[in-house]
């Protein structure tokens, strides 16, 4: 199937900048086969008239937990053990796999609505997000998350399941695996060292919770005299392609270990401030040279998907704790919720930019809303002005998700009607 | 007319707090006749089915300059005075009463589409920002800003200006009117004194710039041996109703002398954080008894007029800046974004809450939009997860003035047309 996005401002790579001009865009099977220049033997089975369109490729929500979106305002203004033991840890005992399906689900369409095509994330129950992820379309990095100590046989067998589930779900090349040991305080030294010894021997990733918090950081350090960014360097999950999520309390030398390993970090801002751990010294990490790039956290700690939302916190946070107007610009805020996702990933000859030969993944804003009137630097509006309800149209891997608002691939009504019903079950 | 909105999840206070629940609200003419028993003789010309909805009373944007919406996102990323002397100023000094007027059209499209129904405005074309409040049924509080000093003609013309305004207007009685003595930078101590004088003759109440950057401190200290605000209480300002914009950069003194004095202090978070100015001490003002009201700030600094977005940092960086989780609660955040507003205004009887014998000024949210689902503490998803999109209809002063997300008293398109006609003008 052949679909042309005709004369629409789109936003396109120019060297390691993104600039925005019109173009047409092609788009065959599952990439983009023309920019400009139509292919040869195209047949447009669908055209999307580009008046008035903004086409930006889809934003990588690059750290969730997506089956907690049901437990969204769940949970607020506690302190973080009140909210984890109090709260949120005796959900979580309740829930069985249907439920967490069913969170998932709801956090698909809200990514999908506010123009994520890409997450990663971190499950309990495999098989659920998963299964979410292949039944709507989306495009996904599934970690089950792993806790355990190195003698436990828990924790063998969630590395296990990883691997069984890689191989349950060979057949959607929209998913992809990694490893996901949750945190230093959950997993110890020797359980950290065997999951980085079988991402080696399989060829997998890492996707990783590290120095999220102050009291974290005192707990490592009187645990193994390091801090957590040096654990995990020490126990090899470095020498994998390495996601590590939060990154809040972080001095030069973690930053030195990071920019020196080739260490991707997931800043989550909204959920950081929100459990009060404070802000991480992303201009810091930027200046060293890693890449940076963005996620939501999950949904009963943020408790927004949106990462329209979360662009505006990244680019705003920075400027006021560094008391300066150029930190986190537009531009590198904008990169950091795609292209730096999609390298972070792994995925970047895949996604997170518009190119050809690249699977098309993006997202097409109607301009015509106040937020985005009248049409000064549109990159600025995408990070300072849009709230994510601007995105109409949504394409993932060359298929129509989402038009008009109207989602192609999921029953919203039945979503809400499952995940209000599971609240209910909990009370 | 008649109105009932029948059988809707809605805010409302019950003492010092807000409770949500279902309840039936009967508006006749412009005010809340009724809410659950309905009034004597009520007859309803329309019905609005409360089913999936969440009616909340309308926001109030304490501190804007709505004629800046049509140079959003056309200064960005600079230093404070590169935005202002390199790109602003030359703008406003090209500006029309025309331009004015549309960019004030534009920024009540905004507000309007997203649950704000009343605003604090400084302009600087006079019976511009006021012609677009009266003709698209807003309510606004306006006030002319005033510059000058204690012997200059421009100074005297401008306090005049907002009197000739004041009674031009009078037919409107959605309009009031303050004075609006810019800062202290830029009028002088005996300017300062006359202003107050005059509000203290006309029965007049003050909205001002105090205290936003860490220059102005240093400038006014400079200058008269004192802070902004000591400045602005010496001169008598706080001798009035005063509305005290931005408050980022003071002491505990200056707070002791705000709350002794009664002022209000509007937060302009994600301004304060663009223009680098940091994080006002808000949890200390709250602590002092301070009423904290919230705004936007114009959008050439913020750059949305969208108060859920500005919801969502104030209860949100709060909680970064003081690591405590608990800092500005959803219920206090909600409370600062409606009553507090009403009550700096001087409007607390007529706006803020939907009680009995006030004005019908409300929102109307769709429930069925992910950010609100499932339906958990719908209080915490109106700061953490709402993006504004969500408001489905508006009334304000007892009119319908959205329907649908169809505006009914403004011509979208043809203000999109005539902000975007006023960039390429200034290019």
């Amino acid at each position: 199937m052949g679909i042309l996005i005709k004369n629409a401002l789109t936003v396109l790579p120019e060297g390691d900048k993104d600039v925005i001009r019109e173009a047409n865009v092609f788009i065959e099977g599952q990439r983009i086969t023309g920019i400009d220049s139509e292919p040869a033997g195209f047949s447009a089975d669908k055209v999307i008239d580009g008046r008035d369109r903004l086409v930006i490729p889809g934003l990588i929500n690059c750290h969730t937990h997506s089956y907690m979106a049901f437990m969204r305002n769940i949970a607020d203004d506690l302190s973080f053990m009140d909210w984890l033991f109090g709260r949120i840890d005796p959900i979580e005992q309740k829930m069985t796999d249907e439920d967490a399906y069913w969170g998932a689900m709801l956090a698909i369409i809200e990514m999908m609505k506010s123009g994520t095509t890409c997450f990663n994330d971190m499950q309990m129950n495999i098989h659920q997000t998963t299964r979410a992820v292949r039944e709507t379309g989306m495009r996904a990095v599934i970690c089950r998350g792993l806790v355990g100590n190195g003698d436990d046989e828990g924790g063998r067998m969630r590395i296990n399941q990883t691997l069984e589930e890689k191989e349950a779900f060979a057949d959607c090349d929209r998913l992809t695996f990694r490893f996901g040991p949750h945190a230093p305080y959950t997993c110890d030294s020797a359980y950290m060292r065997i999951v980085a010894d079988e991402a080696d021997k399989y060829g997998m990733g890492i996707h990783v919770h590290l120095s999220e918090s102050v009291s974290e950081v005192q707990q490592i350090r009187s645990k193994y005299s390091c801090s957590p960014i040096e654990m995990a360097d020490k126990n090899g999950l470095f020498d994998r392609p390495c996601i590590a999520a939060h990154c809040v309390q972080v001095d030069d030398n973690d930053i030195e270990i990071m920019a020196r390993k080739g260490v991707s970090v997931v800043t989550n801002p909204a959920s950081n401030m929100k459990l009060g751990n404070g802000f991480a010294p992303i201009q810091k990490m930027l200046d060293a040279g890693i890449n940076v790039c963005l996620g939501t956290d999950g949904a009963a700690s943020n408790n927004s998907l949106n990462m329209f939302h979360e662009l505006s916190l990244l680019t705003l946070i920075h400027k006021g704790t560094g008391r300066t107007p150029q930190c986190v610009s537009a531009e590198e805020g904008f990169r950091i919720a795609t292209i730096n996702g999609a390298k972070a990933l792994g995925l970047e000859s895949e996604t997170g930019s518009i190119e050809v030969g690249k699977k098309a993944d993006l997202a097409i804003l109607d301009l015509n809303n106040p937020s985005l009137q009248p049409r000064n630097n549109l990159l600025a509006g995408l990070c300072y002005s849009a709230n994510g309800s601007e995105v109409d149209t949504v394409i993932i891997d060359g298929k129509v998700t989402m038009e008009g608002r109207r989602l192609l691939t999921i029953d919203e009504s039945l979503v809400y009607n499952k995940v209000n019903a599971i609240v209910e079950k909990m009370k």
